[in-house]
């Protein structure tokens, strides 16, 4: 039976390449929607527009890229080149040839295709929750509709990114993670100082670099600039794939090696630990669990779908 | 030239009156809104259809009540059955015979209007700002083409009702009013504690009970519970007309016979002062003003127009 | 019966007036505690010496100046020289000659003096309340041996100056106000949005002028840079005297023509409303009164005592 | 040369464990300071008293018992008489029969121990940090005396026991955390989410009861109420020893396998994640590091301390 999802992008390297590892694995796309985020707004409905030329030959139906929010709900953020590079593959611009976004926004397209595939539309949050949050705020009745968010973000042991404490995605919009976390919504949540631990290290960098394919010299020149990045100012010994594991996770759970149901909420004011993943993991709350949290990956059930996308073409 | 207006209400009795008197001026109400506010979302919803149907005789067309948000955008809030009773009117519970509301949503019929009438539609906020920020987050746009939003709330002394400095619509979602205030849409501010000065005291009081009209009777009726609360629980000499003072500005600026035009924010951070009106009076952050605060109300040229409604029939 | 006072000054030029003032109606100063606020804190404890040995002649007894905090409790501030002058009564800076402050600490002078006169002791809180915070939770028995706290600082219409809602004392240090309007300690509180609707205004400060005595000479040399800063940025029509009118109240509470017990809180949370008094003036919480509120003042009885303070030598 | 030690005390069964601790490994206790925190204050006075009673023939000299601050400095707290027994030792009252407290507050005792041990005095943070505050404030050159501060508090990977993300000492007073860890003192911080990873788990638990020695017996007695809390609501696997392995890693330094200085701050805020110690693990304020972070514990070296004095007597 086909799988239905929406991607929700701030559209830099590794959203690209979650988009392509749906692509490559059969998901039907029912929609890219768009959200401030990674880098300019525009230049994100750009990036996603300029992949789903770059994928054109492989694509066997029409994507549309619905643009959503351009900022947070209520607070002010900031996007991150110094991360993604001005263009969020590196500092090249990418300029779609053809293609341009849909008129209808993200928050109608996402409440038209909860119900239009009610119980079985799956969400990619791996960008800030804005659109989500104002689409569950428009018609709450999405929290049934839609099967399953699979969302990149927060953290798990209080190791942010953007801040000590808070991981890029709930940081920019924490007000809008709060909604989605209080919201009845069914959650997978793959968090920042997890996917850490899972990084592309030499060995497999150099292996990528051998391969000699399309998508393999795609990968290594969009990540060239983040794979910078990380190593020097995060400490890390590769690029990580925040959204890409999340993604692989998505169209194989046991990719998720262990999870625990608990009881997940956000930190929403403006103070030093704004966008801070809070997990009642001791239930000193007594609360419901409200997500399904991932401790420990499959690397190498991962790796084999990286390396199988990288053979695409 | 007619006069546009979406009317934004948490229908209580001040809602329903501020309804009339928009009609009986001849203002084309291009829509009722409905938002969370005064007591249960679905009787707000029935006591606007149910003044329609009162009023039905007089209205030379069709007026649309489209749902809006039943929760502010981020925070929990409190209705306030003890202020205007559980209809809203007291403790009857008005229900619609005929009339029903629209499938269509606040949110997305506030943009519509605002495309069809650009540069002319007026908001007449007079609750919780929940949907129109929710329009703003979904189309900016409209900060541009909606002409003028006449504001119900927020302070200019800090002298608040539902906490000791924060008026209710601005306490109810003070995310969404802090949207409003910084979206460069042109607002008057009409505050609690300026119109608690000009209230129904005892000679207009009789005045309006020994008028016999209809309107008289109905009005007599709807405020009695609310004239009681007002005059044991927040010291006033009789029942105030938050909502009936704006939208008598709204008609006729005359009304406000002192404004000034001032940099407004809202505090929203969930702490005492929640929902809070900060006016940089002495303009120590040099933001150039985005709101013109009403401080002084004509209240003979009001109590005119209350007077000639009440007459009505 | 000889009263007894602390003065707790972040001296500047009204401070240094407020200090004569005690001292011209024969009310005992038991010490000059200092702390941070408008100035430099070494500056503060010159200024204080500098007007003592001004004032040397006229002191029947030595008084001390116990130097306290040098800084909030937990948050950061900033100095206003901008309002005040380097010097704190303009840019000239005060240097005394001969006398040096007291190496006891002003919290421990504080309570010393508490045991010393208990019910007898006057606290004159004319700057941020660190130091009685700082006493009050040495040693909370002050609470009930200081007989009356004359508190200048907070707001009554939220009508602030450093921020548009806080008065600068209280927004120095939130927590140490809401920690002392929490204490049980006898409060009166002189705000300064009351006081500003008395300032010197063009016929007195003439008048003053040209009285030609050394204290009328001293007052318009060192309140000429405050009366410049407030009649320009501050829309006065004068200099104010936020502290010489709490003093004089101190002295005289007929000065204090209208008063309201009621409950008063602080925010203190590091947001917009940082500093913000929180009047409860509709009882909606139902907490006992904790402080007398003036709401008006007599400002001939307050200009008297002014003109008899600058006629003493 | 001998080392000289003030243990700051919220006096339950560890805290108690680890008096006798530094006594047992000839550490010079120049006082014991008492703060809000576990228990009713006056009780933690009393289990103090009564453990100097205990040990009273062990110990070459008078230690005198200061009380500090019975509560936060601004926040309102809870103590946790769930966790540790309505006695700090299970719900026996112990009261002493001989001594009694000093009536020198904690805050000047600090203060006088400072200026008398100038560069050696040792503070063993076992508890919330009000009192040190306090000190601080009262005189801020006792960062550049006291030589060390050892912190129990806090967490390293955000998982808190009090709330899911707050240490109980940092929680009860985060304004004090915030103060002590801007403060410039040299600190080392032992975390919740570390000791608990170094339980007394069954086979230790069972040879202690088996060691028949007045201090073993006196161990399993004071321990029991804490190891059935710890073992059902906090899933550890034995009770742990956030106090004593503080005190064991001040002692020898060595128990301290792996440790990193960064830059720590506290979440001081009123909200979710009040009382949060934040890490900036990647630097990403670019502040100088301000503690030295403990990250492993050689439990074989901790096991062989607590053994030794279990042999005592």
């Amino acid at each position: 039976m086909s799988r239905h999802f929406i991607i929700d992008c701030d559209t830099a390297e590794d959203d690209i390449m979650s988009l392509f590892m749906l692509l490559k694995n059969n998901m039907v796309i029912e929609g890219i929607t768009i959200v401030e985020g990674n880098i300019a707004f525009n230049q994100e409905i750009n990036n996603a527009l300029w992949a789903l030329e770059y994928i054109s030959d492989k694509l066997p139906y029409e994507v549309k890229v619905y643009p959503g929010s351009n900022r947070p709900l209520v607070k002010t953020f900031r996007t991150v080149e110094n991360v993604h590079g001005k263009g969020g593959i590196g500092d090249e611009i990418p300029i779609p040839k053809k293609l341009s976004a849909s008129s209808k926004k993200a928050v109608d397209a996402i409440i038209e295709l909860a119900d239009r595939y009610p119980g079985e539309l799956e969400f990619l949050a791996i960008s800030p929750l804005t659109n989500l949050a104002l689409a569950y705020l428009k018609d709450n009745s999405i929290a049934e509709k839609i099967k399953k968010v699979w969302v990149m973000g927060g953290t798990i042991y209080g190791r942010g990114n953007i801040t000590p404490v808070a991981e890029f995605n709930f940081w920019v919009d924490p007000d809008a993670a709060k909604i989605v976390f209080n919201s009845g919504l069914d959650l997978t949540m793959v968090s920042w100082d997890l996917i850490t631990n899972y990084t592309i290290e030499k060995n497999d960098w150099d292996n990528i670099n051998s391969m000699d394919t399309q998508m393999s010299k795609f990968y290594s020149n969009i990540y060239k600039h983040y794979r910078e990045f990380a190593m020097t100012k995060q400490k890390m010994k590769g690029n990580p794939h925040p959204d890409l594991i999340t993604t692989a996770i998505a169209i194989n759970h046991e990719i998720a090696k262990k999870t625990e149901m608990q009881f997940v909420d956000i930190e929403n004011c403006e103070c030093l630990t704004r966008g801070m993943t809070v997990i009642d993991y001791l239930n000193v709350w007594n609360r419901n669990p409200n997500t399904e949290v991932v401790y420990e990956i499959d690397k190498s059930k991962f790796m084999n779908m990286l390396y199988d996308l990288l053979k695409w073409f």
